[in-house]
């Protein structure tokens, strides 16, 4: 699994968990709206200036994008 | 601490460990070599395809780059 597959599954699984839409994400992150669908759809390669915007929107430690599934 | 600022002291420890000049890791992961330095001098927001070269070049997993150190 590439890198971007790996954001994108945690990224959405932790979207989800919290019932946030990716539009009132990018808003909690302050970040333009069309980034949190292209990471998820692995269009984009976040950098982590971003990632760490969207840890804090979501509360969660940043780590928690890069952790490989069971 | 900022996650510009726990990538760049995980970067320089791996590298360190590995006894791998910047230059070396940057040629290794076929990147320009002015990133490397820029990456542990926080001074470069990287993106998660660089980040996965690094990791492949320095033969670890790409969540080391985002531990938290104790």
């Amino acid at each position: 699994m590439s890198l971007r597959e790996r954001v994108a599954r945690n990224l959405r699984r932790l979207r989800q968990e919290k019932s946030i839409s990716q539009e009132e994400l990018a808003h909690r992150a302050q970040i333009n709206r069309n980034y949190v669908g292209m990471v998820e759809r692995e269009e984009y390669s976040i950098s982590v200036d971003k990632l760490e915007k969207l840890a804090d929107a979501l509360g969660v430690d940043p780590a928690e994008f890069f952790r490989s599934e069971a």
